[in-house]
């Protein structure tokens, strides 16, 4: 267990991410843009590096977790890429929330130098991050996943094949984000609808989460709508609408419509016109509720 | 528990029930438009009347479970209605999925001849009716509900009391159909999304219903959605079209915008003009599919 | 010319259109449920009667210009309503805005008595209704056409014939006014999308008029939303919300989606949720500015 | 009049506006990817070149109108670009219609080079480029404007000055066709609403023409949409589309929500999905006829 394991992006995800890495015995080298946020990491005996490409020797594996596209081709691409590092049995396991195709464009670059890419994007907020219980959706070539997988279990609970396709973990990924914010807007409709009528959010949000909707996303985000707290940021608004966008661009390129996306996506400009970029991802329900004239 | 008590409306939800309360024990005397539907509750015992008024004595219970309101007001104030059977210490359960306003109209008119009005509203299939698994949300005044309790017991688990408003009941049925619709279309769309991108549908299914969205209302329509089995109908279309617009009329009287309730108009729109009035409600999954090509 | 011809319905639009048939010279008798609002009518030489069978005598002429539905079968079934006037030869010319099924149910009511009942309905703003320069859509039975045209010629410029179904006229009616809200919706998104981009909201207004957006319509409503003057009713949001709820209510009872209307449907319900009932239907685009965080 | 102008991009636009310069006694030196579509233009006079730059020399006019954002910037920054020619008092008139961000971006590129950037974007189809009717939107530097005009002039009948920025006439341009697609699906909805009513489409389509909405686009259009004219295409579903999504780009970077659009953004994904890719952008109206069960 003292494989020496490179990771590129200590954010809100990223961080327990790596710790988990580091309390299960594997070597890190880190990188980050901010260099502050790998403290955390130095004290738990992790290594910081300076260049991306430092993050990895030839053989090695390198996690990335980065916020979007563009911030990942420029670690692997640009000046002092971690590309350039990469070799014969190499793997990158990519679990940023990105688009399809940019998993489908890099793979083929990886498999170039021999190297392997692996999309393997997550679910959960970052406290499942924390207690090792993501849900990870993992897609890519066989060969290297095995040798991903005892890495993978120490950071997430339920690891789900996708096949080979390297993009098909990630637009499983932006499946379920969107059935997330569909749920969060659903969920964010019903209980200012009762509001409306006089009943009570939170007995009304139990009721509904005691019967059809008894499952944890149901129960956290509900809990969070009834009591509108809408601002403490686990999942910021503009990531989410990050996510949404691409799951829109990617529908886009298989032309696929998505009616809710759509709605969705109005909803999303709305807490962005209105100063909401940085709340947590549930101020869907504070823009349901100022429409309503409840707030 | 050789109570009696009166029972109108024996279809695909009212048949299970009475006939979990014949097998509990009670009396029933029921009551349908089409008698051939009764003969089952027959064989267990039930006596079928000609008249709604003659399904329930002075200080009675009786249950009602029909269609919409328009069905439910025949039955109560038409010629031979309900109510002019009712007296002090009657109970009137009413368990169809109506308006809120049209409790909230009802409920005085019981009081006037010293009677009670509870709306209790039922959440699950045709099959949770059968098992005595339902959920059930109560309203109205506190008096009668300790007589209707056990007779509710019967016919489900969880028994949620939504307070004294006599709608109050029909508000939460009304938010909780409108939220399982908006599961079937945000997991319709991400299915179709999914197959687009060439993934399996079954496989992508589990693997959501595996991780975030682990609970029975996406598990059981997920795998109907998965495999595209829309025409069975357990819940048909005509139905749950009927209860959304109840959301929506019941929403304009509170003024209350709700663009996924406006998106699933279209839908529901959509579905009843090429012929799927008679499908399940989970055929929102065959209008995204034939809106994206894939049917 | 000397004419009789009894008026119901003395608002916005019916005071400026029985003042134009008393300048035409016909005699008018005139019916309103608030009395003060006759006065202008009655300086003109109108007679003002008590009860709405009195505005008509047998043979005679009578016009409604009523808000909805239920007040048009008021005056017309309620206790001394007008249909108890009505004999052979009698006409009604049923002016309101009002649902195609209610005219197809008037019409036969009005045969049994050997009257004519004749949809009129009209497009304009009081302005239009002033100068006699409203459009009108007529439909029902021929024969009573020709006796009508005279008296509405001096209230419009163009009379449409729609045909012999009753409700035809109201169906184009419902029909126009969706087309004007959708007008006024994607005018208020794009004119505050070019105020984002620091665009001068009347110079675009001006530029867009003068090319593809030529008419009277655009240039109308395009003056109010460029200058935001939302408030000064001249076609009220609630009024202009009944109209809505008319055509999608008429729409599903032939199965019709029209996404456009259910996004409208939500539009308006922001407004009567943020206290705009009273305001002018261009207050769409004060709620297009609130959700762009521009007001 | 014998000034010679360079013009890059021949299609459905690009031909009939080149050919009115050259009928009014430019001098046009020609440039297009598929050499074959410059013939017509040949046997008028212009000359025809291999590579973008070679259209203009120092000091000249470029003219280009293609057909989305990476046409343009290829033509003008890839090898053997037109900006490579460009000098002082060079005049580049963009007419494509592109983002605002590309049109903000070229600008100072044109600058550094003494050369100058104009937007000048069209309103119209086909048939209004063929008679020199088009609308034109203006926008950039003064300085140049004047020098731009008398060519404008030949192309259009209204010239309409946007202001300074860049990118003023491409918002103008989006919004314009954001409003046009807007009264696609309004006409279309409202038509297929009166057809399920029993009307005849022409003739509603007359009336409501001949009344509120009595302008070109509406004429237009509505003879279109009431024909059913939906494959011939004089502006194609997928170069429409690509407008929209600029539009919502544009509207993504100013943080404009825009549920109509949104609508349109279904719609279009939709006729895409279902092959009609290639048809007409009133094919809008053959969706809505299909969804509801009309076709």
């Amino acid at each position: 267990m003292n494989e020496f394991v490179g990771f590129i992006g200590i954010g809100n995800m990223g961080l327990p991410m790596a710790q988990n890495l580091l309390k299960a015995g594997y070597h890190l080298k880190v990188f980050n843009r901010t260099k502050s946020k790998l403290s955390p990491l130095l004290k738990l005996g992790a290594e910081a590096v300076d260049r991306p490409c430092d993050v990895v020797g030839p053989g090695g594996v390198v996690i990335t977790m980065l916020s979007n596209d563009e911030a990942l081709k420029a670690v692997m691409l640009g000046p002092y890429g971690v590309l350039k590092s990469l070799g014969p049995d190499s793997i990158h396991i990519s679990m940023s929330t990105i688009s399809p195709d940019t998993s489908r464009e890099l793979a083929p670059l990886h498999r170039k130098v021999s190297a392997w890419y692996l999309a393997s994007t997550v679910s959960g907020r970052p406290e499942s991050a924390a207690a090792a219980t993501l849900g990870i959706y993992l897609s890519g070539e066989s060969a290297p996943k095995s040798r991903a997988l005892p890495i993978l279990q120490k950071l997430g609970r339920h690891i789900s094949d996708c096949g080979e396709d390297p993009g098909a973990a990630n637009v499983v990924k932006l499946a379920a984000n969107f059935m997330l914010f569909s749920v969060i807007e659903s969920f964010a409709e019903a209980l200012a609808f009762t509001e409306k009528q006089k009943l009570d959010r939170t007995a009304v949000m139990n009721m509904l989460c005691d019967n059809l909707f008894d499952c944890a996303v149901f129960r956290n985000y509900g809990r969070l709508l009834a009591t509108k707290e809408y601002e403490h940021a686990a999942f910021k608004v503009e990531l989410a609408f990050k996510d949404l966008r691409l799951a829109l661009k990617s529908g886009e390129s298989v032309a696929m419509p998505m009616p809710f996306a759509d709605s969705l996506h109005n909803r999303f400009l709305n807490l962005l016109a209105t100063g909401k970029a940085d709340w947590d991802v549930c101020a869907i329900g504070r823009g349901v509720d100022e429409q309503a004239g409840l707030a």
